[in-house]
């Protein structure tokens, strides 16, 4: 049933639960360590770059990496009226991080990564998002983001000096099995509600709508026990299984379309690959399918 | 770099392009046949339901096949105040068809598939597209579709009785390439824009935005050459590559989104899988990148 011969020796695939296999054609296996966690691999790609495999599962290819960051970075930066403390939980290849610290109003990023293979391994192939570790204005933490965030938390309870919110927290995470489980569960979000600055966003890594639509319900409903409003949001990229991908947006206060100020993202004179104005808008208004399965946990529109 | 095992002993592979390869687990073969035209198969798949593929390539799956169908139908379709008349070029499928035939203004839909293969494949194994050829309302005819357009505008020019004009026109092909090519040409368009009706619409399968950008480009441009309004609208589905994907659109008279009343979608009771009020006017908002580059082309919105 495969009627086209390959050109290309070597292909590098994923198998994501056994639905769907889909692969790039590969040229050098670049980086392959089984760490502590997982087995973090890059390999190169004539057609797709540089690319990014943990446990065998795609993370970012070249070609398409800017569609993910821009995507979970933009859309809360630009609702925020002066955001200026980000936190990254995950994210070890840079990419968010280095949509985030475009925004000049941004005067700290915090990324907080579990593995430090995914660093080390994008600092030395991948630099396109790598770049983003020479900023001086990111501290990156090697830890347990859940934990971090924990003792982040507990630092605002107890009042402590060294205490501090953030305006944005990109929840930049792998898929929740083993490690990151506990990323997508609800003592993780009070913390982060916690940490949250009052006007703060929070945006997750939200999983496919059309594989992982239990796991996104799952999602939705921590958020709504811990935030007021909720909502998904859409985009597509080449990398991912099915192609459509979701994140996740919690606040307390900002609306992610009344509140959308046209005029700042004109006026950043930022130029993107994929978000604009349209896209900000259209991304949440989901399919019907999606939008169905999620209805008591999202706000309306 | 296949680090996780299959439960499945059959796959059903594609190779797009030599860029990226994508497959499903399949149970049988239930129809194989080369054609005129083409090698038609249908195949089931315990994840995906029955699938039917042209080429080697993905046409649709009873998994998501509404996806394409909901959005190359209801897009225009709601945006005419009262069609009646419909054409469908290619679709031997039925599933554009069907979603065509659920609006019940339409007095006549015209399907022009030039594979009878293809018609006789869903017909005996996906009941759930070729429903559509049940009704009374359907006219069927087994023809090239360019040529059928060539003598339908023929009896426009020469007046005859029987000469008739479209309000919506599907353009449900391929690719291009082969005996598809015409399909996406400049004669071809000007033939539709013949017996295309005043207020009419003309939608088509626009191929990928990532990897046919070339070809959008081209598409974009004859269709410029013809209408004074031209749009691209995007949506996701599981069995093309890289997810997202196109349909172009063309009016010399209907603005996709000033000109949506919501009113109707809700007054007409239908019910939808991927289509909604919100999705309508999301999917003209096309990524910056694919905005760019039909900029010389696309009208603003």
């Amino acid at each position: 049933m495969d009627s086209k011969s390959s050109n290309h020796q070597h292909w590098v695939t994923e198998n994501f639960d056994d639905q769907v296999k889909f692969g790039f054609p590969r040229s050098e296996i670049l980086f392959s360590e089984k760490s502590e966690f997982q087995t973090v691999e890059v390999v190169s790609s004539p057609t797709h770059g540089k690319i990014l495999l943990n446990d065998g599962c795609f993370m970012l290819s070249e070609r398409d990496e800017a569609i993910y960051h821009e995507m979970m970075a933009h859309v809360p930066l630009f609702l925020h009226t002066n955001p200026k403390k980000a936190l990254v939980i995950g994210g070890g290849d840079g990419g968010t991080a280095r949509e985030i610290l475009r925004h000049t109003s941004i005067e700290k990023c915090v990324l907080v990564e579990i593995d430090e293979a995914v660093v080390r391994a994008c600092k030395e192939f991948i630099p396109q998002t790598a770049v983003a570790f020479q900023s001086p204005r990111l501290k990156t933490f090697i830890e347990d983001g859940v934990e971090w965030a924990k003792q982040a938390a507990a630092k605002i309870i107890n009042g402590e000096r060294d205490a501090e919110k953030f305006d944005i927290i990109c929840v930049d995470s792998t898929d929740p099995v083993g490690f990151a489980q506990p990323l997508f569960g609800d003592e993780f979000y009070a913390n982060l509600r916690t940490i949250l600055s009052p006007n703060g966003i929070i945006v997750s890594q939200g999983e496919s709508p059309f594989y992982a639509d239990k796991m996104q319900e799952t999602l939705a409903k921590v958020l709504k026990n811990n935030f007021s409003r909720v909502h998904f949001y859409n985009f597509t990229n080449m990398t991912y299984p099915g192609g459509l991908w979701s994140f996740s947006y919690a606040s307390n206060s900002i609306h992610p379309i009344d509140d959308f100020s046209r005029s700042r993202v004109a006026s950043s004179g930022m130029e993107f690959q994929y978000y604009n104005l349209g896209v900000h808008e259209a991304a949440f208004l989901i399919p019907e399918f999606q939008k169905k399965k999620l209805s008591a946990y999202l706000n309306p529109l």
